[in-house]
């Protein structure tokens, strides 16, 4: 029995959504983000870096999203979503995952959290158009690398789909929506209309109709 | 034999420390950042993200500074640099290797070209104050975790050691420097006297005299 700590659409929906995909007994613990708890004395105890997620497995707390996801990966290889050790694909699946976590989604973090990178808020402005582009230059690369693909690393899905679906949703409200992406669209609907990412969305209540296809990403800020 | 693409004291830093330690073959390739290389159209296809460094392993490129220094430890694992599977210290080294790159990496690449995160130059500064206060929270994080321990993960020398020293040398000139921190100036001081890190740092014609311990930290800009 895992607990993840989480809070709906955070960064806790990548390992959330490999849980439910390997079919793991888990069980999951609110950290209430609209009073702060993820900075109370008892959650830093678990991760000091004071952030959503954290993994308990067996007692021990384990936190970074992307670091959960290899766990749960490593600990479950019958279920693929990692490439064995000693394939060519393993290096590309650390490097993707790397990418996705230390430039989309830093990013990202940045444009929705831009008054932790200044001390003058009249600037927030300037920061978010700045990073509409940023996003925009990361989701560039992404798209070109689903281009024939179907999943990042080629023919298999690995945990590297779930964290870019997660990311890619974060991504909606900016400028350019992911879903004006040629490649990294049809992989996103692709996605969206899966099992596991129904199933974990539904828990989390979260509104796939984005994904749909039907000029949703018409319909966004762009 | 390995090729390294990288520039001195760029983020193929921790790589090129790992491949030096493990006694590998390897040969650098000069990726002339004046003249923005990393960005030609020859290197692109390498490395999309057009970012330094990009290993070289029997015509395989790899990306991504932390991808490229799992992939090594992976590769020769009878060097000790990345725990063994199924242990306890695995996942750690995941999330540390992860909270390097995703926080303290990402705010110092904000602290040293923040014009790429506003459209308006003159709120330059209100960053920069603004990620010398983040640099300083994650390089407190990482002074806590090093309290009563010689190495990141405890008793053992990792690449996360490796990954943290590189980016303590950048954080050098932020307000708050690393050398101001109890654990973590001990923990420099050491590496920098690590046989590994004076050669690479030779190479690399880095200085060291910042970590040797004579109050390097108080000629700081603090």
């Amino acid at each position: 029995m895992y607990q993840l700590y989480y809070y709906p659409n955070n960064a806790s929906l990548a390992p959330h959504f490999l849980l439910y995909h390997m079919g793991l007994e888990y069980e999951l613990l609110l950290v209430d983000k609209k009073s702060n708890a993820q900075k109370s004395a008892d959650y830093l105890k678990l991760n000091p870096a004071g952030r959503i997620p954290t993994l308990i497995d067996n007692g021990m707390a384990i936190f970074e999203s992307p670091a959960i996801c290899i766990h749960l990966c490593e600990q479950h290889p019958e279920y693929g979503l990692i490439p064995h050790l000693g394939t060519p694909e393993r290096p590309l699946f650390f490097q993707w995952l790397a990418y996705l976590n230390n430039t989309l989604q830093a990013e990202l973090m940045v444009r929705y959290y831009p008054h932790r990178h200044t001390n003058d808020e009249s600037t927030i402005p300037n920061i978010i158009a700045a990073q509409d582009e940023r996003i925009s230059e990361a989701l560039t690369v992404i798209d070109e690398q689903l281009a024939g693909k179907p999943y990042l690393l080629g023919e298999h899905l690995t945990a590297c789909d779930f964290f870019l679906f997660m990311l890619a949703e974060w991504s909606l409200p900016v400028k350019k929506s992911p879903m004006h992406f040629p490649h990294l669209s049809a992989f996103l609907m692709k996605m969206a209309a899966h099992p596991t990412v129904q199933a974990v969305c539904t828990i989390e209540e979260m509104d796939l109709t984005p994904f749909n296809g039907d000029g949703g990403g018409d319909s966004g800020k762009n």
